[in-house]
């Protein structure tokens, strides 16, 4: 068994259960990227951010990449894909944090949180607000998998309709409708909250468009927890200049970080979360919970890992 | 039929159809009570804070009191008893905005809305926060009715292991565990969160010293949504000033409105919000569902109203 290199360092408390687990395997940390340790690597355990097309030529025995992260945009797709070495990821380690995260804003905006904060600070006690409910109303998700089924199952606790948009149309977990992403502009109508987790991907980007704003309801919340090209960003800081919809709660964009001289920050009707809906303090124990397993099975030589990517997909 | 005198004024499409399915009844709306439409009133409709006892003289016809809120504390319930006047309430109405209240503030905490809606006013990219997670925690809901049983249906959806103390320590809904409220300190300890949704009565005055919240976590959340009075103040102020839990959430006061000179304005691991974490714009078509059913009964001649209440005990 070769070396198993990580370009990130888990907590100490962390790292003594990978070596008594895996006595049999040598262990890098670094905290960056190095040739000279991803040269030794037959296992790349990595953020997904540092590993370029360059590096790969180092790579001799470099077999199989672990991402501990969802999104693998920055990653040289095609080299990996020539060279076969397998990818997986920590698909599903998003679903508990996000779906709390997307629920923390949505209840936030009905039961008008950042207006109690703000009379707080300015030490008032003020009742002139008027929170709304969520029970009763209607969500749309976009792209619903692992986290939309995770996102659909606290809603409906809340009483909320969900709809679904896939590619299939096909039923999908926690949602009381499903439609095909086709048929999406002819369901926009119906939701009260609509949200976005698809991935980027070549049919994905700038799918959604000004006239599925123009559909969507006055008083609709639009909520992107996917990647930030499935809507041009002048297009929807346009609609929010329109008012076209009640409010937008945005955690991924174009381009990240978000520029200091973006619109979006003048804007009044939107929330900006720093892509980071999804992190949390048990985030690189949760990543070891589900690497731990595929190492077990690739030491017994089995490559069927969990969460195998098909990485020119990029899902 | 005599009169039904509401000291508030529905909004006109609520009126109608009161109008138009109780044609025999004489309905008065007013905005504040006055004693000559009190004088007529065979039932009253009332928020419960403006009926003081030196009005009930006036009541001549007054036989069913029906207050549109959950607490009656400003109410004159001895006078009422005496005059066998019977009151119900609109109990159950809150359970789901206050839910929804509760867990907009948990959730916003553990994922770190404060800190988000901060940045975002600096126009700042900063993740330099640890959001945490809910799921997995534990939760103790003091006095766990109605309320509290929505409030452990949604924590246990979000994987929450929910405990409950009521007085008799019988199973209650919605909850893993139940004690006896007698029992609470020993409890203390297991809980992450701790809600409180008491009423305010002879035994809850005070019911929470110091000596509780040492038994806390130093972790823990404190939420009270019940009444202000089940801490003293300054007990409550010297416990978030000794830093003895994490964050308290409080929407309810021993003095309400909370005076400008609190100290409690002067904190920074408190959220204040203003006694209005049941509130919604939905409240009194939502009130008006109740007093409904209850009416027709009464014009049948029926007495065992919904949510009739004994106004000596308070619920």
């Amino acid at each position: 068994m070769g070396t198993i290199y990580f370009t990130f360092e888990p907590r100490e408390d962390l790292k003594q259960p990978l070596f008594s687990e895996f006595p049999q395997v040598d262990f890098l940390f670094d905290t960056k990227l190095d040739v000279e340790k991803l040269a030794q690597a037959e296992i790349l355990v990595t953020y997904g951010e540092d590993l370029k097309e360059q590096h790969l030529q180092y790579a001799d025995k470099l077999q199989w990449i672990f991402v501990a992260s969802a999104g693998i945009e920055k990653m040289p797709a095609e080299a990996i894909a020539k060279r076969n070495i397998i990818v997986s990821n920590v698909r599903g380690i998003h679903k508990k944090p996000m779906t709390e995260s997307i629920l923390a804003h949505i209840l936030a905006l009905k039961r008008v949180l950042p207006f109690i904060y703000e009379q707080q600070q300015k030490k008032e006690w003020n009742k002139k607000a008027r929170p709304t409910e969520l029970n009763g109303s209607t969500a749309l998700i976009i792209g619903p998998g692992a986290i939309g089924g995770e996102i659909g199952r606290i809603l409906q606790a809340f009483d909320v309709h969900t709809i679904g948009c896939n590619r299939s149309g096909n039923e999908a977990p926690y949602m009381d409708e499903t439609y095909k992403l086709d048929d999406l502009k002819q369901h926009l109508p119906k939701a009260d909250i609509v949200i976005s987790i698809l991935p980027s991907t070549k049919e994905t980007k700038h799918l959604l468009t000004r006239e599925h704003f123009e559909k969507m309801k006055n008083s609709a919340i639009f909520m992107n927890f996917g990647r930030g090209d499935v809507v041009d960003t002048d297009t929807l800081i346009k609609v929010l200049q329109d008012k076209l919809i009640e409010h937008a709660v945005l955690d991924v964009y174009e381009l990240e970080p978000l520029p200091s001289d973006s619109l979006l920050w003048d804007l009044d009707n939107v929330t900006l979360s720093p892509h980071f809906s999804s992190h949390s303090s048990r985030y690189v124990e949760r990543s070891l919970d589900i690497f731990k397993p595929s190492l077990k099975k690739w030491l017994n030589g089995e490559r069927d890992l969990e969460n195998k990517m098909d990485i020119l997909r990029g899902y």
